[in-house]
C-alpha cells in the first residue's frame, strides 16, 4: 500500500482584471493586453485541490472528500464565486489578479486547514479557460 | 439531397451584473441572487451559431464558415470578448444582461449578415455555465 | 422578442440493472446483454431539463434557474442520486428502469411544477454514457 | 408514453481534402482554404446517430443500441475509420468530402438498415473539430 | 532522445458502495454519507493507464497501444465492466470499495503484464465522478 | 512565493502514416495495425505545452501567454495544421510519425525559443484522440 494522490474539483465564475495603477494605460494594454479592459471581465474558473497521503484503513480514504470539499467551498468559493477579484476578495487586496497569484495565494490558506483534517496539500490546479491554466506544488518542481 | 445545419462554435469571456436601478438592493438579490453583485462577475461564454441551407453544388458548403466565423467575430466576439456586458458593449446598452436576452440581441444582429452571406440563420445556443444554456430559433417554437 | 428555451443540468450517480423477472437468464442476457448483471451495475447520469417560454420583461428570465435547479433537485435527484432504480425509487417501481423509461417518468414528474412555477416543460434529455443518451418533448416528434 | 428519440455515438479517425479537379490551385485554395492542401489533413470525427420511436413494452427500448452500434460499425465507421475520405471510401467516390455532403450520404446507408431493424433514423450529426458540426434531418426543416 | 509517458484511456460502469459490516448504520452514514446505500449505487468509471519508457527506434512507441489496451481490457475491464464491485470482482474481494483501494489494486494487477510486454507501468488515474479523481504512482510521491 | 506551471492549448488537425519503407506491407500491418494505411488517416491533435517559472513581481506572470502561444504558433501549428506530416512538415522528414516521436520533436524546436523568452520549458502534452496522450518532460522521469 502506497501514497495516493485524491483529487476535487470545484467552480467558480469572478470578474477580474490586470492591471496596475502605477502604469499608464498604455503600459497596461501593452503588457495585459484584452486583461487590462477597465471595467473588468470574467471567467468561469475550475478548480482542482489534490491531497496527498496514505488511505486509511478504516476508510479506505486518503481525506474524506466531504470534508475536503467544505473546506475549500468556506476558504475559496464561497469568497470568489460571483465576485469581482479586485475589489470583493480580502485575500487578494493588494494582489495582481494573474492565475500564478491565484494558485500561490490559494496554496497559503488551504495548507493548513488541510494538513488538521489529515491530509497534505500537494497540487493546486487552475483553469482559468479552455486554453490556459496553472499548477502550483507549492513551490516544488517536480519536473 | 436536402437541407443541412452547420454550426461554428466561437468562445468570449466577459464580466456583467443582473441588476435592476429601479429596484432595491433586497428585491434585487431575492430575484437575482448572487448574480446581482454590485462588481459585476463574469463567464467564459461558448456560442454556437447554425445555419440552415441546401449545400452548395459547386462547394459541398451550406455557408462557408470561413466567412461565417468572420461575421460572428466582427459582430459579436470583438464587442463582448474582455468586455463588461452593462457597461462597455454598444447593442446591449439598457437591456438586462440575462442569457435570454443576450440570444435575442445577437439574432437581430447576424441574421441579415448572415442572409447577405447566402445563408438562413437558423439557431444560437449560448452557454454560461456548465450547468445552463439557452436556444433561441428567432422566436420559432420547434418543440 | 420571442420563446426561448433555457436548460439546466443536473447529475446523479445511481445503480441499476435491465431484467424481467418473467423471463429467463438467458432470454435477459440475449436481449439485454452485460446490463441484466444480477448484482446491478451503475452509472453517472447527466440530466438536462429544457423550459421554453417568453422572457419576464421584468428579469429576462424564461423561468429563474435556481427555482427550476430547487426542483429538479427535489423531484428527480434527491430520489434518484446514489440509489438503485430497482429498489429504491418509488416513481419507478414496476418499471423497466430503460433510459427510455425514465425520462417519460421524469416528464410526468416535472411538467405540473414547472407550469407552477411559470414555465413550460419542453425537452429532458438523459445521458447514460459518453456513448448513449435519450431525449423526450413529452410525446411530441419535432424531428 | 410517447415517441423517444435516443443516440448512439460512434468515432472515426481519417484523412481528407476539399479539392476539386476541375478548378485550378488558386480558385480551390480560395474556396477551401487551409482544407484544399493537396497531401490531405485529418480528423477525429465523432458521429452521433439518432433514432426516433415508442419505446418496446417488452424491453423499455426505442431500438437495441448493440444492434444500433453494430450497423453503424459494419456500414459506416469500418468503411471510414483510419481510411483517406478521397481515395479509400466506395461511398463518397466522386463526393466532395465537405461535413454536409458526408451526413447526406450516410443517411442514405443508413436510413434502410435502422429501419429493417425496428427504428426510424431521425438525425445524424458529425463532429468535424471543436468549432464545427452538421446536423441532418434527412431533409426535413425542424426549425 | 528520452523518456516518454504514453496513456490509454479506458472506461467501465459499475455499482458498489462503501460500506463495513463491522459498524452500525449510522457510522457508516456519518463516515461514508450517501455513498453507503445499502442497495448500492454505480458510476462511469473513467481509467487512465501511464506507461513510460524509451520510444523504441524501429516503431517509434514506448509500448504497442493496441497491446496495452488488451492487457487493460482483459485484466481490469472485463472483471468490473457492468458488475457489482462489492459482489463480483474476484480481486476485489473484502477490500472497501474506495477510489484509492480500487487504484492501488489495479497497479498490483497491472505493473507485471506491462512490464513482460516491455513497458514500466508508471501511473494509474481513475475518475469516479466529475468532481473527484485518484492517482496513483505505485507508492512514488513525485509531489 | 514559488515556482508555477503555467499551460497553453493550441490544436492542428493532421494526416499521418505509421509506415517503414523497410518492411513488408505484412509487418507494417501487424505492428502498425490501421494506422499504417496506405493512404493516410488523420487527427484532431491538441497540444498542450508546460512552461515553469516565478512569477515576474511586476505582471504576476511566468510567461506572457501570448507570446507563448505566437512562439507555438508560429513554430509548430503553421507547419502542421491542415497538412501530411509525413510529406510536409520540414521538421518531421524521415522520422516515424508516432506521437511519442512528435513530442520529441516538438521539445527540440520550443525549448529554446521559450527560454529566450524568459521561460523554461517544462512539459508537453500531446493528445492524439480521446483514448491515447502522451506526456513528456524533456527526457526527465519525474515519476
Amino acid at each position: 500500500m502506497g501514497t495516493c494522490y485524491i483529487t476535487r474539483r470545484e467552480t467558480f465564475n469572478a470578474a477580474h482584471k490586470l492591471w496596475r495603477e502605477d502604469w499608464s494605460q498604455e503600459k497596461n494594454d501593452e503588457v495585459f493586453g484584452k486583461c487590462s479592459n477597465h471595467n473588468w471581465h470574467g471567467h468561469n474558473f475550475i478548480l482542482f485541490v489534490t491531497v496527498k497521503g496514505l488511505p486509511n484503513p478504516d476508510t479506505g480514504f486518503v481525506i474524506n472528500l466531504k470534508e475536503l470539499s467544505q473546506i475549500i467551498k468556506e476558504l475559496i468559493i464561497e469568497p470568489l464565486d460571483h465576485k469581482n477579484m479586485n475589489l470583493d476578495v480580502p485575500f487578494l487586496r493588494d494582489i495582481l489578479a494573474s492565475t500564478e497569484n491565484l494558485v500561490i495565494e490559494m496554496w497559503k490558506i488551504l495548507e493548513k486547514p488541510i494538513y488538521l483534517a489529515g491530509g497534505e496539500l500537494a497540487k493546486i490546479k487552475l483553469i482559468e479557460t479552455e486554453n490556459n491554466f496553472v499548477e502550483y506544488f507549492g513551490g516544488k518542481e517536480p519536473f
